[in-house]
């Protein structure tokens, strides 16, 4: 497996990795057809019995007896049965360091040359069509804590930075499966997102000695952008949504990133994932969406970030505008989409 | 007609347009069609004879004996047989002040808070099909011209900071109509995008008395990077390109913008957008693409800045990676696109 190549822009605080990996002629573009082997064969290689067409699990769960008990594939054998099962990434986009000098290369170069990390698939289920808007709260549950698993792995090996957790779901929102799945990218740098949330919210903390997003819920909990909200977490649209529809979940505890979750958090976050998604759902007819997780490891950042979900259902095109200034436009005004979403909610 | 309400993130340097003028429910969203009125009823309002169908035109040019004369419609009155036409976007993102206190009212406040601008159409055949691929290149340089004079008349306004000038063809790529058109929206400040390229290219300049457009001209014309070039204008695929197949056109001339422009430049500027566009078309299969000029109107960005046009192919979906991290995976190297681009403009 050879390196994806990491480039910065040469003006810009902008990332892209070319991915020779995957790379592909410019005339492959011109017919863009669906990949999905379900829809193209019949079957699914994220099924249940269909462990062999992937690579070894490095995680599985299993549930025994009501408990859940943690394992992972060997070579040449594939557990079965399982309820959460995570696999890497055939084509990835950043790849483990090929030994220990070139790790030990990394650290000192420090040039992010080489799109050095993990890519892996997290399958949400062995039920193809158990997605979070339709699935148990309890196997959502199993799905949480199985992100905070491979995440701690991730952020003991030292050439990884930060660890983006994202699902796709829909072929329009780049879901190129539709078996129930999410993805780990674990990368050798804090992306510039979630860098600009951070500087923004350490100069929140400077100015007024107080977590930014503690402020926003304690403002927005009362408020005309409130979704949903229960014992533990907050569902909120954002003022200034880029989205039609975008909502955040905030939990009310104040941690940089979801590993001191409790038994009854998680399942409070999966409560409220699985019933704003489900609203979701039910007001604009299964829209393709994009959900990503927004994280720390740095324990610097403790005081003043604060970890969230954000969610972004697709039903607008960016374009020229767009992408060329770096403004939107948004059609559903936020207080709108609080009300509605809000309201299927209790419906 | 109302203000848009134009909004800031809490944290980020990132602002949106809440359209309330063309405000949708989002249960308008659970069923997406094509819009455009050629393809559900067989009549386009861009077509020529159709003029009836658009607010009156802010500008039209007509052939007059081989001269272009211009000239814009009264109420009540549309000229015919116009060759470029400009008019009001019916559901503008940004819109004119009401009145003249309403105008000191916004210079004063510098709040933000209203979509105050102007956005427009400029259709650009009287023709459905002349797309910039396929069209004559003296009518491109009347593209470019009209372009030019609409800046012009903006940037007069104490109100208008920015114009950005972008063009969207296909409907994946936000095209709602299919006739050959661009769009122009004067805005009251200096969008993220460019102000963050006028930061860093101001900052090239401090550490090397260069502009880094120029120095980029001089590395990259010789490069696996060049598409095409000609006397006045180069055609490169970015070094950190973010689209599958992006390129830029930069003018060889440092300037901030494309006022003062010959008619040999305007020329050149038109046969290397249209033979780069062309070659994207042929080689991909006329995919759907944005375009965006990128331009300054500050004098005191002379030294640094240069005026330039950024061509986005789409061809790839963003998903919950790129939209959480701010991270690219593009699977054509630029350099391959480059080769590519090149070798079907040869040929």
């Amino acid at each position: 497996m050879t390196h994806n190549e990491l480039r910065k822009d040469f003006l810009l605080d902008r990332w892209v990795v070319i991915a020779t990996e995957r790379a592909r002629r410019p005339t492959d573009f011109a017919k863009q057809e669906n990949q999905d082997p379900k829809l193209q064969t019949g079957v699914c290689p994220m099924c249940s019995g269909n462990e062999h067409m992937t690579p070894p699990a490095v995680l599985i769960y299993k549930n025994a007896n009501g408990q859940i008990v943690k394992d992972r594939d060997q070579d040449g054998f594939r557990h079965k049965d399982w309820i959460v099962r995570v696999v890497p990434n055939l084509f990835p986009a950043f790849a483990p360091p090929k030994t220990e000098a070139n790790e030990e290369e990394i650290m000192k170069n420090d040039t992010f040359g080489l799109a050095v990390g993990h890519h892996e698939v997290l399958i949400e289920s062995p039920t193809h069509d158990a997605h979070p808007a339709d699935t148990e709260v309890s196997q959502l549950a199993n799905v949480i804590d199985a992100y905070v698993d491979r995440m701690r792995e991730f952020v003991e090996k030292p050439y990884v930075k930060y660890v983006s957790v994202f699902r796709n779901h829909g072929q329009q929102a780049g879901a190129s499966l539709t078996h129930a799945h999410s993805q780990l990218i674990a990368m050798p740098f804090v992306p510039p997102i979630v860098a600009a949330e951070m500087r923004a919210s350490a100069e929140f903390w400077r100015k007024n000695r107080k977590c930014v997003f503690c402020s926003l819920i304690e403002k927005e909990s009362a408020g005309p952008r409130l979704v949903h909200q229960n014992s533990d977490f907050v569902s909120v649209t954002p003022y200034a949504s880029i989205y039609p529809m975008e909502f955040w979940i905030v939990p009310r505890k104040h941690a940089i990133n979801p590993f001191g979750l409790t038994r009854t958090e998680t399942y409070a976050f999966a409560e409220i994932l699985r019933s704003t998604l489900k609203a979701l759902k039910i007001l604009v007819n299964d829209p393709p969406y994009n959900y990503g997780l927004h994280i720390a490891f740095d324990d610097e950042a403790r005081d003043y970030y604060h970890w969230h979900l954000e969610v972004f259902p697709k039903l607008a095109i960016w374009a020229g505008f767009e992408k060329s200034t770096g403004v939107f436009i948004n059609t559903i005004p936020p207080e709108t989409a609080a009300a509605e979403l809000g309201r299927t909610i209790e419906s």
